[in-house]
Formats: structure tokens, C-alpha cells, sequence
């Protein structure tokens, strides 16, 4: 029987310290002690649940049910936000996985036993994810969503020949850039002002523009026409705004966890062929291929450090629900 | 010296009747005696320019310029809006010549030696078409750009097992639904009303939904999610109405001509990864293959037909205009 210490929300949205003692683990599943949770943008949108929080977690596996055969007590593993899916609909059978018809997924079951800002977690073997010795766990942590976010639409929908917009750098945008540079894309940043031009540059951009509130994109001095756009952005935007620095046959990715219409402006879609593309967390087998893409490139996460306590995690908390987050939060237990 | 008879648009939006002396071809160009003309939606959108009418041309070549190679006095050709593309564009270069940068399309240039609602017509070669023998006048002559309208999403996005909608049952619908039945998809039908059930089957579909001002789509019985929408509605609306018949990762294809935004369920697009995909007319070599595909088989086009006098194109305007024309019109100099 293990206790797990969680940190969860509530209804009033602050974070809840807890305890609880897990179930027992079925054969197909494994006891993870946890060591480093990343924190999401989605976790902020959750906070009013009693859910323990975090789906970016990375730990080492204490017990294995006895059908478990990938995982053994020792590894270093990760996982996202989903937990199981049912290996036989159509989704997961064409390796497009993350959108099983009937997943069991981070905010939708399993209050209590998954939740990756605790000590220990229950997760089933099928979604855990191998860790490479070369990433730290802290650069590990924030790819297990929003590395996996951006990896899909990039090697989905990026030809290395191509140049691809990253609008936002946060979280996510910090990210696609290093992985659409080391893809070999010429990248191009958009971020609302100069701040972050030298970190864009220095994290493989070739082109930065500030958008400073500019209405007519016409205007921003773009060199040559963007063939595929990443949108990273906490919040979506008429998509117009970008088609006057776009290449005919466009392809626009928005990853904002937002509400309400998407919106674009209809005949120039049509008539130049552009495709808006929705992409949700990402499938095993890319997840997979996206750590060691990261591993041999050594791909990076620019983050800042929570102790896991009560006080850690609600200053994380604070910070991501300000916009002050550069870029990813990571909470760790104390080594 | 050819003096031509054409019917042009004018600022009153009427039909008029012109004769205008053609120029000389030049060596990579060809003088066509027309034959027949459909009549499409998007030229009762130009009708207040003063260009000949028509881009759904059928006519028999009566001069070739000295420097063309495929095309012969005698043959039997058809084109769209297309009469020229750059050919070193990289989309010209990657097959996708329909969004050449440089252009020389229907209603932007040649108002007067273009456009095939007239007795001759001067052409480049590069975007003439050989219509099949198996492939009548008026079967044809829709194909030009409603066919390759709706061919190049169906082959571009359309596997042979998944569920294809086909929203309304008109000009492009009639085709799409052909088209899509032959390539042995499953196809399933969206028109207002019960009107064209038996028509809809008969041209192929497998089942057929009348949506009769429905707002909720989850109540009309549709049996399985569809995977590929296609749009052919005069006029958009917002895509969320099919959100609850779609199946996960659907790409949804609007040909609608109009304009405003276009407007979808900003949240559903990202979390089940839908696609949205403009398309716009069809590059040369989609257009060749849906011309063979066509008469291998059998694809038909229900017509009106009406004689290209001053007469018969103001009432097939005027029918078209009036949203009554059941399909899609043919114009013909008698025989």
C-alpha cells in the first residue's frame, strides 16, 4: 500500500495538498514515483476540478504488474496525458492512437490514481514512454504534452525544404522552433513584441518579426511567403490576420486551447487552397520517435524550477495563470 | 481575320450580343470554333464585367500556331478558367499549376478573345484539354470546371473505403456524388429537402439526408460518422452544423463560392484534429485524368440545354441566376 502525497485543484482554484492511498496496481499497469512534473496550459484550465494535477510527468517505475512486458522496475519513464486507449478501434489501429474513440485521458478519468504532480502515480504500461539517458528530466518533462503538441503537426506537415511560421513563443513556440530548425525548416518567429527576438534566433529562428499590434501583416517587411504556420498563441485570432504573408497552399496548425468559432477569412481560403489543420497531443509511436529526435538533437527546454510543496507548485500555478511563465514550469521533488 | 459572335456581360448585369474581329493566333496558340458552353455559378458573379461569358468551354480547333505540339486542326477540346500558367512557378513545377503565381485566368484577363459563351475563341494550347470521343458535348462541357472543381479534393483526400458527404445536389453535387461512387466510396448525400432523393441514389449515393432546416445534426439518423465532407452549396455556413455526423481527424472541403468568413467550432477543430481544406479549380493534370476517368465511366451531367442565341443565353442566365437550373446549363450552336 502506498501513500501518495498530490497536489490537486479545486473548486475555488486554488491547489490542495492531499493524501491518498493508491490501489493496488492491475498486471497491465505500473507504480511510477514520481520525480519531475512539467505544468501545462491545460492544467490552468482545469484547476477547478479535484483532479491531481500535471500530465507531464517523469519518473522512475518502483512496481510492474506481472504483464507488463516493455516497462521493469528501474526505468526512467514519461507520459502525457493520456493513460489508455483501446488498441482496436479504427484510430488506433492506423497508429493515430491519440484520438481512440474511447480513451482514458487527464481530466476525464482518474482523479485520484494518475496526475503527475505528486510522489507516486498509478499509469498503465501502454502510454509510458521510455526516457533517453540524454535528456535531463527537466528538458524531458514539458515534451511529454507540449512537445508532443508541436512535433505532430511539424513532421506531419513540414517538409524541411519549406518555411514555417511559429507564431508565439512560449511553452510551446520555444519548442517548435528548435524542432522545425533541427528538422531543417527555415523558421520564422512572430511574437507580439522585440522581447524575445534574440532567444527566437539563438533557438534556431533565421527570421523574427515583433507584430506590435500591426493590423496589416502586409506591412511587417516578411521576406519571403510562409508555407506552413504553427500557431502557439494562448488564445486564437482571425486567421486573416496572417494571410497576407502566406504562400498559396498554406498550411495553418492552430494548437490554442481556446473557446469559441475559429474564424478565417472564407474566398481566399478557397481560392488559394490554404488548409487549416486541427492537431490534438500526439499518437505512440511519434511520441516515441519525438524523444529520441530530441535526445540525438538535443533539444532544450528554457524553464523554471518549483520545489514540490504546496508553496512550489501555487507560485507555478500563479505565474502560468499570469502569462509570466518563461517558458515551462518544472516541479520537481528535491534529489 | 475572324469576326466572332459572343455574349458578354455589362454593367446592367444583362446578356449582350457583340461581334469583335480576333487577332491573329500566335505560334503557341490555337483559333477554336465553340461548340457548346456550360454555364457555372461563378459566371453569374463576373456578369457585370464586360467579358465574354463562359470558361466551360467545347469547340473544334480551325487554326494552330506554328509552335504548337499537341493539339491539331480538327481536334475536339475543352478548357476552364484557366488560358495560361507561368511553367517555372514552383507550383506550376510541382504539378499544382492551377496556383501558378502569374495567372491568366477567366474574368481577370482576354474579356475579349477568352470566355466560351461565343462562336470562336483564341486559346493557348498549354490549357487546352482532348475530350475523350466516349464523352458527348454536353456531358463535357460541365466537367471543365464544375468536374475538376470537385475532382481534385475527391482524389486528393478521398480513400475509397471512407464515408464521403456530399452537401447539396446541384451543379458540382451531381458530379461529386458520380464521381465519388466510382472511385468506391461510400456516399452519402446532404440536400435541403426530399426533392432529389431518388436522383441523389440514382447517381450513386448510398444513403441521403434531408437536413429540412434541422439545427441539430445529431438528430437526423446519419447510420456512421462521415470522414470527407465536400461542400458544394451556392453559399457557406458555419461548418459546426455537421460537427456531430463527422468522425474523427475529418477533412472537410468547402467549394462554395462566397464570401464573409469562414466559420467552424474552434475547440472540436483542435481536439478531434480536423482538417478544413480549400480547393480551388484543378491543375492540368488532374484535369486530363478526371477527363479519362469520366469516360471510362460514364460519368453523364443532367443539363438544360439551351441554343447559344441572345434568347437562350438570357434565360439560361436568368435560371441560373434564380437558383432554378437543375443541373448545370449547356449552351450549343445548333448543329
Amino acid at each position: 500500500m502506498v501513500t501518495a502525497t498530490q497536489f490537486r485543484g479545486s473548486t475555488s482554484g486554488d491547489v490542495v495538498e492531499t493524501s491518498f492511498v493508491l490501489p493496488e496496481i492491475q498486471p497491465d499497469e505500473v507504480l511510477v514515483r514520481v520525480t519531475h512534473s512539467g505544468l501545462c496550459g491545460s492544467d490552468i484550465h482545469m484547476l477547478k476540478l479535484p483532479l491531481v494535477l500535471g500530465h507531464e510527468g517523469i519518473g522512475i517505475i518502483e512496481q510492474a504488474g506481472s504483464a507488463c512486458t516493455r516497462l521493469k522496475v528501474g526505468d526512467r519513464v514519461g507520459w502525457g496525458p493520456a493513460n489508455e486507449t483501446c488498441g482496436n478501434c479504427s484510430y488506433c489501429m492506423s497508429g493515430k492512437d491519440a484520438y481512440c474513440l474511447t480513451p482514458k485521458m487527464y481530466g476525464v478519468d482518474g482523479y485520484d490514481t494518475h496526475g503527475s504532480v505528486c510522489s507516486h502515480a498509478v499509469r498503465k504500461e501502454q502510454w509510458l514512454f521510455n526516457i533517453p539517458d540524454a535528456l535531463s528530466a527537466a528538458d524531458a518533462a514539458p515534451l511529454m504534452c507540449g512537445g508532443g503538441t508541436v512535433w505532430v503537426p511539424l513532421v506531419d506537415q513540414c517538409k524541411p525544404y519549406e518555411r514555417v511560421g511559429i507564431v508565439g513563443l512560449g511553452g510551446l513556440g520555444h519548442l517548435a522552433i528548435q524542432f522545425a530548425s533541427k528538422m531543417g525548416c527555415e523558421v520564422v518567429v512572430f511574437s507580439s513584441t522585440d522581447d524575445k527576438r534574440d532567444e527566437a534566433l539563438r533557438l534556431g529562428a533565421a527570421e523574427f518579426y515583433a507584430t506590435n499590434g500591426t493590423t496589416d501583416y502586409s506591412t511587417l517587411g516578411v521576406a519571403k511567403p510562409i508555407d506552413r504556420l504553427i500557431i502557439t498563441t494562448s488564445a486564437k485570432f482571425n486567421l486573416g490576420l496572417f494571410y497576407p504573408v502566406l504562400a498559396r497552399n498554406a498550411i495553418i496548425l492552430p494548437l490554442s486551447v481556446d473557446g469559441g468559432d475559429l474564424v478565417a477569412p472564407y474566398m481566399p481560403t478557397v481560392l488559394h487552397g490554404h488548409s487549416i489543420v486541427g492537431s490534438c497531443i500526439c499518437s505512440r509511436l511519434p511520441q516515441a520517435q519525438m524523444l529520441d529526435f530530441a535526445a540525438r538533437h538535443k533539444i532544450y527546454c528554457v524553464v523554471e524550477n518549483y520545489p514540490m510543496t504546496l508553496q512550489g507548485v501555487t507560485e507555478a500555478v500563479d505565474r502560468l495563470r499570469n502569462g509570466q511563465m518563461r517558458y515551462r514550469a518544472v516541479i520537481a521533488w528535491e534529489s
